[in-house]
């Protein structure tokens, strides 16, 4: 609560250059946040014991509700989104790197506020980062503790030290390619502002604009670049990143995963280019669109250069399959990851490799790395409760009058932390006419794809509660 | 081919009554069949060796396509079905008791033709009981080991006189309930022909009717009960049944499995018909209305009473979930079937119950009996490709200018073997109006569904062929 009511701090320069309207909503939103921090902070023993994994699923769940609970103060003191719900689904997007808004118009929001839109994507993916190299590997959530042979920093066994280390090196990593991102906007001709808020965007794969036009609102190829690299940056796995600026090239380009995933986007920009180039003046223009797109989405980003539902149903449902695959696993991007498809595709082919050899022992690889049964069953588990949530999900919105596609394509674009879906809730359109109670349904679905689903689901059941 | 052959004759007393005009269709596809089927016969070594798993998925595989090419000779000869691709479409959809079809209106076609249209699904659920129960399992496919234990006969470990002696017992069962549901109809005011072929219909959860408007035609609530327990009755564990006639009701009543799909059907219909009450007179009409349609779907039969298109996309969603959770294991249903779908749930809980618990052992029950780690293995596997085959699919067929919701009915109505989808291939629509690459590829997804995915999905693969 201290560290959010400093960030909220952030905003203020750009508050008062653009005319401070909002200035006393960031002071109060602040006050709010900082003041209990405080009192808690020095009531709050000195000497924590160890923490089981038990309390490690609350504190991270409690952290993302605490953030969006107060993180949505300033939306609605400066009357900027006058409903709670809406703000608290605004802010809960914003934490979690979605993307998905119930704005229809962002260019008549006050600058300050608009600011400390983009900047919760950024300290959502601040968050995410070491969330997802660090905590949930040794949480054992999904699988992810097959990344715990890739993270940097001293190999010491103990919790605290090593989060602390491998945080600092990962976040200095996302510092420089946000201000890096940042001047190569400028140059292309947008503000400090403008270029800002588009790399928080873009670093945490969130997709919020400043713009109601989003990244169409520029018309400028020399911008979609900049961006579609940095979204593929921002997809891959940032221990990776980290041997990149080591100079180990070698170890970076023969990575299964980055060349998987690579694979599929280059493949899904081939594949839609061709079915949609009537819909376009050239093969170009085609290409030019769809290679943002699929990134966009592939990235769970969600920023957008063209209403992709104009395009034919194959592209489409190309774009929704793209959405729950998501992009690296230990990169701010949503989905189900790229190394779990692939563990799973290699672990299908090996089903049916035993059922013509019942008798041999086959064992799942990832590179040189052979896979660890249990890791199997993992990440198994994990897409299987992936299915039945998604499936759960789009039967109970549909209850509240929504259509088939809009109920798939709005628990999709949440859950996969994208931003936009398909039908009422597309790339042109917002969630602003859902009804609240679907409001807060997907806002819960942000924070269960955000923290790998268990983190939040095991606070759900009976047996977590019982001493 | 022998039995396809005499099969083939069968229809010829109806043929007959009815005037013949087809008599001629149905005796040279039986020449055609017969023939070849003899000299192969004498031609082949009186000997066989032992059959391996390998050769297992072959030979299921090929009977299903060979039945299929050669049963469609009737709709070609006869001018009931001019195209041989619309033919085979709905032959495969006969003998894999599917119940889609290409024909917009039945009534018109020669008698003897419409009932080897239904005699089609009753031999195809004569194969089905006996692959499921007797050779699934010991080709370890999917997991369906674990229905080893539940095989009626005597206990020889020796494959061909279990076989025999298995399929002997459910043959029976099958019979005997054909002909009871039959004379059930009978009595309903059908008459013979109608009775025979919707009884076939039923027992195969099938599907194909002798009537353009289904059992809508009848509106009779009397008929609508009967064909209700009846698929209900298909839609059980064969050796459950066994268990039924053998008077252990409490093994009966006891079994997780039936337990389990009795409530996820009375589930579905109390929750759709209070969503759907309005769109009827009364209560009453809406919930006679929906307990059909959803035992119809959840059985995979595909007999329709009401267009389910005009009900609200919530009600619409349940169904399309219930077509994938299908009916049992070891009942001639289609669907990833009631026993995984439990068994995952399970598995998902015990995740969880994991992760709280890293130390501890966790083992999957089904009633009193544990499950074998390797069985749950190869269900996770089974729901894992179940989804992939799905996604796939979805996206191939859409290709053909196909909109996203007729895309996935019809994928989930073929690969699970129901019939009816949504969008263009509805209950009231039919599938003629594919282009002819999608009939012949949801044919293909047919025998996927109907040989539970890795029987036919394994010889697609290279490692197949290879000596």
């Amino acid at each position: 609560m201290i560290f959010l009511g400093i960030a909220l701090l952030l905003p203020i320069p750009f508050s008062i250059y653009y005319g401070a309207v909002d200035l006393h909503s960031l002071i109060i939103s602040s006050i709010i946040s900082l003041v209990p921090g405080i009192i808690i902070f020095f009531k709050s023993p000195k000497k924590i014991e160890e923490i089981r994994p038990k309390e490690g699923f609350f504190i991270v769940t409690i952290t993302w509700l605490l953030f969006a609970g107060i993180g949505s103060l300033p939306f609605v003191i400066s009357g900027a989104i006058p409903s709670y719900t809406d703000a608290f689904f605004e802010t809960m997007s914003g934490f979690t790197t979605t993307g998905a808004s119930i704005l229809s118009d962002v260019e008549v929001l006050p600058k300050g506020i608009l600011f400390w839109r983009s900047l919760t994507h950024w300290f959502g993916g601040l968050g995410i980062i070491v969330l997802t190299v660090a905590i949930l590997p040794l949480l054992q959530v999904g699988g992810m503790q097959l990344l715990k042979a890739e993270v940097p920093g001293p190999n010491v066994d103990k919790l605290s030290p090593r989060i602390g280390d491998t945080a600092k090196i990962l976040w200095s990593i996302y510092i420089f390619l946000t201000v890096f991102e940042t001047i190569l906007l400028i140059i292309g001709g947008m503000n400090l502002f403008d270029a800002l808020c588009h790399s928080f965007g873009t670093m945490a794969t969130g997709g919020f604009s400043t713009k109601n036009a989003s990244i169409a609102n520029y018309s400028s190829i020399y911008i979609e670049i900049v961006i579609i690299i940095f979204m593929i940056i921002a997809g891959t796995n940032f221990s990776l990143l980290h041997k990149l600026f080591q100079f180990k090239f070698k170890e970076f380009i023969s990575n299964r995963e980055f060349l998987f995933y690579l694979s599929i986007i280059l493949f899904a920009i081939l594949l839609i280019s061709i079915n949609i180039q009537n819909n376009y003046q050239s093969f170009f223009d085609a290409l030019r669109y769809s290679s943002f797109q699929v990134v966009s989405i592939m990235t769970t980003t969600g920023f957008a250069t063209a209403d992709y539902e104009k395009w034919s149903s194959a592209s489409q449902l190309i774009l929704f399959c793209l959405m729950f695959i998501g992009g690296s696993a230990g990169s701010t991007a949503g989905g189900i990851k790229v190394i779990r498809i692939f563990i799973l595709l290699k672990y299908l082919y090996n089903e049916m490799l035993r059922l013509i050899h019942p008798q041999a022992v086959i064992i799942v690889k990832v590179g040189n790395y052979s896979l660890d049964k249990k890791v199997l069953i993992n990440i198994t588990g994990f897409f299987i409760i992936y299915v039945f949530i998604t499936v759960f999900s789009t039967i109970f919105i549909s209850f509240f009058n929504l259509d088939f596609v809009t109920s798939l394509g709005a628990v999709a674009a949440t859950l996969n932390n994208i931003g936009p879906g398909f039908g009422l809730v597309g790339p042109v359109e917002n969630y602003s006419i859902l009804h609240d109670v679907v409001k807060w349904y997907l806002s819960l679905l942000m924070v269960l794809g955000r923290l790998e689903i268990y983190t939040l689901l095991i606070l759900l059941t009976p047996f977590y509660w019982k001493k």
